[in-house]
Formats: structure tokens, sequence, C-alpha cells
């Protein structure tokens, strides 16, 4: 269980399988976010069609509603929300201190208010754990502080709390059908950055996240942190690049030798009725739609580009109706997931060099940042 | 084309099939509603998944939004929103008569301001043909006038009107793949349907509707009024009753010679968690199912009964995640036409009577009424 195995590299870029209870997971690959138990707006039947195999949920919004104890009673995350294939979750943290003016940070862990009814918790690296043991899904995550990446001095506080955290929450670890993946910090720092990865590389961790990226740093930056921290990483270990990203961060974080990629932005994206597409990202809300008989990509294999037009989506949109979410969801998603698909395949047959500039072409337009969701 | 066969008969409830360019209709059937070109939260391969054969539309909402001309264009209203299978539209005169406050009849037509935007826009018999002949649906209505049940002088002067509409409809009429369905008005007066029934059954319209029912009168009105009125009407032509409606409602019916029903109680029921099961009408927000294994109901074959706890649909709505309304949707719209099919077997099988009254009691408790969908 939780071995990972290299079937091919290409530059930095790797292919590989990671093994979880749940099944296989072929890398790279990217996994939507199901924050609160559900892929917003898509059954996991349409998640299967679309092409995901890895789902993520958030430990935050499940412990406060409907409550981890609840969700162990009912056979767990898995069996809750009918979702068959590997889960991750993550460890609470990155939600906790986006709610920047009502949790307080000590060295014991983070107390905090809840946004749905101001209620006060606490979570620490040990609650986290207990909390995603519950949850019970295939990956879990230890329990860290991001930084401000420009803030040297927090940074370095961050990092050194979210070693003594990752040491804690593999203390406290029980269930060993449960890969605990320890997660890199140190902002934009090369000092604090290679001391972190170096320090999380030596914890007997199955899988190794870098986080604190996509949270306001320049792009040049993110990459220069990943050219700084994935050489220092074991080959034998899938890497996480959380909450990350538009598809020009896939292409250049694949390259640069991560494995596991997940992000709102698709979902998020098509609820506010943009889309990916080889054009560059569309609104269709945009009256240029009105009478556009094409699907959103005509190179798209999704169900709604096999099925939809432009102006159906458009009229969906403009009457309010929630299919609209629901169709550029899954357009979104299968975007890229095939993206990263065909960047696999590429690996695996050798050309990802020579196709990577064209794929970062076609995708620039759709270029963005965004972060994980927020409560 | 637009031939209907009776297969077989138990009592007056008749088990049959109606041909129309997209298909057999097997009759009975329930509709779902589709006003604005989507059965609201459900894509048409879920629709085609719970066993919905005959969707419906309105002209009111399509003519304002996206526009029955762009929808020609676009290639009618089939290929817009992809539902493959036989479709209907009202005449959009229900609609536009419950716009009590900005709309003025006269003999001729309707003059009405939009919803929308407060634009100000005239049907007419003629129009609303000629607005259904773009949209394109299998089954179209003439453009008739519903009365208030209970005032005799209005129903009188409304049921005049219809029929002279319903001649100037057939006479404005020019495609030659859709049928024209002519609309029984009358209220609840004895003599009034009478007349109308015999006078819309002159017509050389290949389906007659029954209008003006299920807007305010009582069940025992309802049961009268069908009890005289189907009687009156050709065995070889399809009867639709517009609007209906409940379980009990559909049985009630069918047992009256009932072919056709639609209604938007399912789907607004879904968005407001309620839920049709054999122990009668349940609202999942209600805090006893937060702990509750089941499904829905366990007699249930729907793909929402199959793989989802009543704990997990009741999460959905307390989170206002909008999966909810999609699920919840597909369940009452299979129980609906779960029901349905179930009793055309027992037409065929001629074991109805005996199983009538079993139903009427299993679906009592999910019975309320409610109107076709409003602007």
């Amino acid at each position: 269980m939780f071995e990972y195995e290299v079937l091919a590299t290409h530059g930095r870029a790797r292919a590989g399988i990671f093994s979880t209870p749940h099944g296989e997971l072929k890398t790279p690959i990217f996994a939507p976010v199901g924050t609160q138990a559900t892929v917003k707006t898509l059954t996991p039947a349409q998640l299967e069609e679309l092409g995901a195999s890895l789902v993520l949920a958030n430990t935050y919004h499940l412990y406060l509603r409907p409550g981890d104890e609840l969700l162990a009673e009912l056979g767990g995350l898995h069996n809750f929300m009918q979702w068959p294939g590997p889960m991750l979750t993550d460890s609470g943290g990155f939600q906790v201190f986006s709610l920047a003016q009502t949790r307080k940070i000590d060295d014991e862990g983070v107390t905090f208010k809840s946004h749905i009814d101001g209620s006060t918790h606490r979570f620490t690296p040990e609650k986290s754990i207990q909390i995603q043991e519950n949850l019970g899904a295939d990956i879990i995550m230890a329990f860290d502080e991001c930084s401000d990446p420009n803030d040297h001095v927090y940074s370095k506080t961050a990092m050194e709390r979210t070693h003594r955290w990752a040491e804690r929450c593999l203390a406290a670890k029980q269930r060993d059908d449960q890969a605990l993946f320890g997660i890199i910090q140190g902002g934009v720092n090369p000092g604090l950055r290679t001391e972190s990865a170096k320090f999380i590389a030596s914890l007997p961790c199955p899988g190794i996240a870098i986080g604190g990226l996509s949270v306001g740093e320049t792009k040049e930056e993110m990459h220069a942190t990943l050219d700084l921290v994935t050489p220092l990483l074991p080959e034998n270990k899938p890497r996480y690049l959380m909450g990350v990203g538009t598809p020009e961060d896939l292409i250049n974080g694949i390259a640069r030798g991560i494995d596991i990629f997940d992000c709102v932005l698709p979902t998020r994206l098509a609820r506010h009725n943009a889309v990916f597409s080889s054009e560059g990202r569309l609104n269709l809300m945009n009256a240029n739609f009105a009478r556009d008989s094409h699907p959103i990509d005509e190179t798209c294999t999704c169900y709604t580009c096999r099925t939809f037009t432009r102006a159906y989506l458009r009229h969906l949109i403009v009457a309010k109706e929630l299919l609209a979410g629901t169709l550029l969801s899954i357009h979104n998603l299968h975007a890229l997931i095939q993206l990263v698909n065909d960047i696999r395949e590429s690996i695996l047959d050798n050309t990802f060099d020579s196709k990577a500039s064209a794929w970062l072409e076609q995708w620039q337009g759709n270029a963005e940042r965004n972060n994980s969701e927020k409560p």
C-alpha cells in the first residue's frame, strides 16, 4: 500500500502510479475539490464519466458540518458521498488560517470561530489527524501553517511550527490505511524552502506536499521554488502541489517534477460562467455567444461539448438555470483532467518537451491564479 | 403520424401508444416540465436515465428568452436543449393569464408585460402557433383562456373565446409534423364542460386536452368534471390533463380515462427539499434524517435511492449544495414516472382496479395540489 512507482521520466517530469486502498492513482493527476462532500453541482456518476479519479474534501468544512463523528458513524466520507475512488483530505489548516479575523495561533494549535455560527473551536495537529481518521480518506495531510510568502520572519516561524506539527501528526496517526503526507513550507525564501524540503523528506511519510504556493507570490517565484525544492525530494514518493492551479500551472508544475494537483478553479469559474477553451478563457454570458452553434471547444470530448452549443449554455446562464453550473463544471474539470492525461501520455512516450510549449501557448489565455476554497 | 392506438382498456383506464416524429409515447405518461428549455437541474442524460420520454416546455418563457426566432435559427427546441424524444409546448396562454396585474384580454388576443423587463407584448392564437412552430415541439397546444372555475359567467365567456381561438389556431397552423391539441374549458360547470368537450372533440385535432383544472377547484369537482368529460371524447385520440399532478391525481386521472399528464410538482418540491416516498411526503431538511442511513425510499430504483442515504441528502440541503436539487429532482420525477409505468402495466394485464386502491393508500401522504409553473 502507498507505494509509488515511477514508470517514466522526461527531464524532471514523471509518470507514475500511486497505490491507495481505493485504487491506483495514475500520476500526474488533477483532483477536483469536493469541499462539503460534493464536487459542487456534480453527481459521482458525472465525476467518473468526466474522468476524475482522485477527489479532495475539506476537513474544516466537514468537521463543522455534518461533523466528523457523524461521518465516521455513517461509514466514512467515501460511503457518505459515494465516491468509489481515492480521496484526499486537507488538514483544515489552510482554511482556519484564512479566517484571519477570528483565529489565534499558538505553538499548540489554532483557536478559531466557525464561519457558520461563530462558535469557537480548536484545531491541533492531533485533532486534525483525529478528524481525518474519522473522515477516512486515502491520503491525509499534516496540519501546517501557511505564511505570507513575502514575510521572511513569519515564514521562518510558520515553517518551524509546521515541522514540529508534522512530527506530532505522525505520532498521533493510528490508522494504517491512510497515507499521511508532510507539507513543505518556507514562503519564497530559498534557505527556508531548502531546510523545509530536507526536513519533510526525512520524515516517514509516503508522500510530500508543497504548501504555501499560489497564495500571493509571482509565477517566477513559484517556479523558482519548485526548481529548488523538487530536486531535494526522494524519487519514490509522490509530490503534491497544493491548491494549484491553472492549465499553465499544471504544465509548468509537471515539468518541475510535480505529480498531484488540486484546485477549485474549474468549478469556481464554472459558477461564474467562465470556461477553459483552446481559444482562451471565455465568459459564456457574453452576448457574442447568443447565436453561437459551436460547442465550447471543438477539440473537447466532454459531455457538455459533445452535446450542447454555446448558445444553449449562454441561454441557461442568462435564464439563471442551475444546469449551467453543472454543464460548465463538467467541461472545465474535463479540460484539466484531459490536459494532465495528455501530458502523462507524452511523458510515457517521451514527447513531453516537444509538446509542452504548444500546450503552454494553447492554454495561455486561460491563465489566472486562484487559491483553495475559503470558508 | 400522430395515430393513437389503444392497446388495452380496464374500466375507463387506457394503455396505448401515440406516435410522434420523435418517437412513440407509451400512455398513460407523465411529462416533466422544462420551462426554460431545461428540466431544472437535470441533464438530458439524467432525464433519459430516470425514465422520462415526453418533456414539456413553456412557450411564454421561450418566446421572451432566448426568443422563438433564435430557436428556429438554431434548429428548434429539440436541437437546442438536446432532448431526443417527444416534446410538447403549451400555448403561452396559461402563463400570460397568470400575469393578472399586467395583462389585458380582448377577443383578438392578450396584451401583457414581460416579467423579465416589463416590456409590452401581444399573443394571439396566430402568434402562439407561429411561436410554437418556431419551437418545433411534436405536440403543440391551442391558445386558450383559463377562467376562475367558480365564476360561471367568466367561465362561459372564456370557453367561447377558447373555442373561437382553437379554430383560429387550426387555420393558422402550417407545419404538418406537429400535432395541435385543442383544449376543453368551462370551469366546473357541467353544462359548459359538456358543450366544450363536444365542440373540441368535433375539431380535426389528433389529441384533446382538458384545461382549467387543478386551478382552485376541489378534488371532487375535478373528478366530477373528468367523469363528465372523458366519456364524451373519441376513443382514438389521446387525452391530456394539463398541469396535473400529484401521485393521487395521476391514479384518479388514469382511472377516469386520462392518457397524458404534466406537472412542475416533482421538480418544485425537490427545490424545497421535499420528496415523494411510500411513507408519505418527507421534508429532508428535518433533523430526524441527520443520521438516517436509509435511502429516501427502500422500494425506489432511481439513481438517488440506489446511491445515497437520507443523511447525505440532508447534509447537502443544510450545506446549501445545489446537488441536493438535482438528486431530489431525479427521485421525484422517477417516482411519478415509475408509478405511471406500473399503472400502465396493470392496465395491460388487467389488474389496475385491484391495485389502484393500494396505490392510492400508499401515495396518500404525498397529496397536495399544485398549478403549472407561473412566471
